[in-house]
């Protein structure tokens, strides 16, 4: 009796004290967050630092102690998952990016996003792809197939928009920020698109409707995935608007416009397309109609709570990646082999760079043709820090590395294991390495670009016409003289006229139909003359 | 090779479209939060229905739809698990709680709230035992153990908070709010007490230091908890205004706010405190210092966004409740025997009218004997609405019945299926029934409250002592006229000023040392004169 009744209550006290240790591990991480925001505050001002790399240097200083208490055992306490990253921690950090970006330099510079974010990765791809198949080979890493040579060049393909977001400053260097961040999220729509091509023709009868059905793919998932995203931010600005829900309760409001923007990452995934691309143009839609809808005090407390969604969501990426680093278990192969393994990360370290540069210049110079002004380029200079501030591989290599090469979390083949460490190498390496001398690089290239930020506010608020955004940018004297050898390329004015002319007439349209037909359905202001309450703007003049 | 290929792709696709299953539930999830959020505000001045009862009848008809279309096998997309709800369902619910909480109303009646909660709580938990072990016997419901009468005692004696937050208004009715509230708080410390004290301790050998060891462990508890909620909240107020978090960043400030409340509730759980007791009194502390420390901008989007957070974890709970209670496989046991099951409800039902009448009706009149003016003291009419308020039972019931009577939830035996049946019954009824009932019995036992809203804000700030906060409630001619049987009874005034002086005594010195010592270290304001500053407060004036 006393036995049955002890059992009862013990199963009465797990309940109410749940599983311990993942009680345990919930504290450490979120004790090891406070941390990283604490130290990350510290250090602010340091010009070389950033929160990505305090949360991933913490996190494998943590690794290292776990390691040391577990008597080599292992350095992590949760358990890689793929769902946890693409379910809850990505599409808030890509939801904010949508929501926050500039709307008008993003979609100035649609074009060039399109040539990187899609003919740029399958050009990476493909070198990744033939440089590994030719060196690894001659390393003697192991058996890999075409397969995994193939899942390679996908891996190391993937720019993390997470690293962009946190290198890259939107109010100092707009352009580059578009564009690098911009080529990111259309990044994952071309791998999709990449993996089931592949996987539903037949590689060994090559012919060149492949390459048509491959466009036609690609093209319904882009347009598809933008119209789900951009449907649903219209939804949920007639719902607000329509009903008036900030009547009666600001926190109904909040809560529809963040259960909403989830909605249509999780619709996307239903329906197969890229939530990645879905939610960022979600957020856009969002910004530009729903916000300006709801009352004051939920602008102000959806603008700072995505933000702090997102932020948090990173750090915490940023902390697993490093802490995950030392487990011990893929390390053991490597010990046998270092010289192969080292070998490995650098032949990777190298693809990527080359498989970068082999886009981002040549791309550059193609984008360059279709501007009119010698403004609107992108100078030398810039293309530089585009190639770089693109290097930085993150979590999203992270998690298609674990699914190609292990199983279930644990790698028993010896190649797995060094493609295992070796993408773990080049994740802290480029994130730390390439991170850490990012800033510096841009301060060097473009020296006036820190300063240049409250004339940007300034002078955007004045303009009418998208171009003088990036007048503070490309305007000082310093850069006009250093580009002299790309902006004196004379070309026809007529061919000019030709591409720029069509980029011109779609934005006055737009806004003709955005004040006819959408502002009356949909709310929202400010697309004309200069969205003067756009959360970002806002943010400069009145809520820091 | 192209069956390798694509069995590495369709991996690779794997991953990006994650398990489908969970991605349709969390659609519908997610979509029918919307749903109820929208319905919620269409029915905002019904004066009838509630935001918890929309959500029990949306999910339970989700839950028949779902039935119809898996041809009668299931009701329900998610498996009711524990750990979602009590590691990340209830502690935004209770933070939020302590957070918009009116601290001085609730510790103007914190000796009445610990009399309710504890005692109380023991009494009902006790009657509820005895009565059902005696009629259970006799309804032939099957072999039933004392561990499993305790159980259902411990069961249907927790009175749901979130139910309760749900029904009352705190601006409507602040004394009865504090103290049904207040008593649901307490009630989850006494509960981990009991059953640690029952699993501790050998039933057979009763003697009297047994009920000493349980008031010692329970004090130990309760204070132990407290003290971590109060350490964590000074803490983070602490960092926040010796550092300077805002100065940089206003994500940074909100962040470090929610982790830390976070915290404060993962410590609770790892040291076996009360999570629920911790993170009460954290967010006590941090609207009392930490919040004056923030930005403006953080103040808005920190008391909004904890306010949403706990909004839609109520909808989620009761939404889920509703769509759980049609899964037909604990129903199919009930079938055969309609009569047993409907008795065990309604015994059920009726042992909780009883065990709550048992101890609000004497416990308020010990209280009472301790209140100086007639104005402090609870009347009649008010003890009814508290009786009444305290009736409902949740998603907490249903979790614990959960963890007694299935196994990974399943039912075996015919009597755990006919307990949980009875449970969901008692849950469903007392929710919808008790709750729709509750809203009409104050508008009849206490007419002026839905007028007095208004004046409750200006003359609470205009007043200097927690005396006047109760006025607007009590203060009204019919309401004194009605209580004339309570408030006549004249005791000894030497008494009265015994028993009444250590509150004020306390609350004058807190106040002096909080202004001495505390506000210098932790910042804050607002606690001298009135509190100005206060999220509820400030909500009424300016930011609605």
């Amino acid at each position: 009796m006393t036995f049955e009744i002890s059992s009862v209550f013990s199963k009465l006290q797990m309940l109410s004290t749940s599983d311990h240790a993942s009680v345990v591990s919930m504290n450490l991480f979120v004790a090891l967050l406070c941390g990283c925001i604490v130290i990350g505050h510290l250090l602010e001002e340091n010009r070389w630092m950033n929160e990505s790399i305090t949360a991933l240097l913490i996190g494998t200083s943590t690794g290292v102690i776990i390691l040391l208490f577990s008597g080599g055992k292992s350095s992590h306490i949760l358990v890689f998952s793929e769902d946890l990253f693409f379910i809850y921690l990505l599409p808030p950090i890509i939801f904010n990016a949508g929501f926050q970006v500039k709307k008008k330099q993003f979609f100035k510079n649609f074009m060039t996003i399109m040539l990187f974010g899609a003919i740029g990765t399958l050009i990476s791809c493909t070198i990744i792809t033939l440089g590994a198949t030719e060196i690894f080979k001659k390393l003697d890493v192991g058996p890999l197939e075409l397969g995994d040579y193939l899942a390679i060049g996908a891996i190391f393909a993937a720019t993390d928009s997470v690293c962009t977001l946190q290198v890259l400053n939107q109010d100092e260097t707009p352009l580059l920020y578009s564009l690098v961040f911009g080529e990111g999220v259309v990044n994952d729509a071309t791998s999709v698109v990449l993996f089931n091509a592949i996987q539903s023709f037949d590689l060994d009868q090559i012919d060149p409707t492949i390459a048509l059905h491959f466009l036609g793919n690609f093209l319904y998932l882009f347009i598809a995935s933008t119209m789900l995203g951009v449907l649903t931010g219209l939804l949920s600005a007639y719902i607000i608007k329509k009903l008036y829900i900030g009547r009666h309760s600001t926190d109904r409001e909040v809560a529809l416009m963040m259960l909403m923007a989830y909605l249509s990452y999780m619709l996307a995934e239903l329906s197969y397309l890229s939530g990645i691309l879905t939610v960022f143009f979600c957020g856009i839609v969002m910004s530009h109609y729903t916000w300006h809808n709801v009352t004051e005090s939920s602008r102000i407390t959806t603008k700072h709570s995505f933000a702090t969604l997102s932020f948090v969501a990173e750090i915490f990426i940023f902390l697993y990646v490093g802490m995950d680093a030392l487990d011990i278990e893929k390390w053991k192969f490597v010990s046998d082999s270092p010289g192969t393994s080292v070998a490995t990360s650098s032949v990777l370290l190298g693809l990527i760079l080359l498989g970068r540069a082999a886009f981002v210049f040549p791309l550059s110079f193609l984008s360059n043709l279709a501007k009119k002004s010698p403004n609107e380029k992108i100078s030398f200079r810039q293309q530089v820090i585009i190639w770089w501030a693109g290097l930085m591989r993150g979590a999203v290599s992270m998690a298609l590395a674990y699914n190609q090469f292990t199983m279930s979390g644990h790698t028993s083949l010896r190649c797995n294991a060094i493609m295992i460490t070796s993408t773990i190498t080049v994740v802290l390496f480029s994130t730390v390495v390439f991170g850490l001398m990012t800033k510096p690089l841009i301060r060097l290239l473009l020296p006036n670009t820190a300063h240049s930020k409250e004339s940007t506010i300034t002078i955007s608020t004045d303009a009418s016409t998208p171009k003088s955004f990036t007048v503070p940018l490309l305007g000082s004297a310093q850069d006009s003289e250093a580009d002299i050898d790309n902006h004196d390329i004379h070309r026809p004015s007529s061919i000019r006229a030709l591409l720029s002319t069509p980029t011109h007439t779609v934005h006055r349209l737009w806004r003709k139909f955005d004040d006819a037909f959408m502002r009356p359905v949909f709310g929202g202001r400010g697309f004309v003359p200069v969205e003067p309450g756009s959360p970002t703007e806002r943010n400069g003049h009145q809520w820091r």
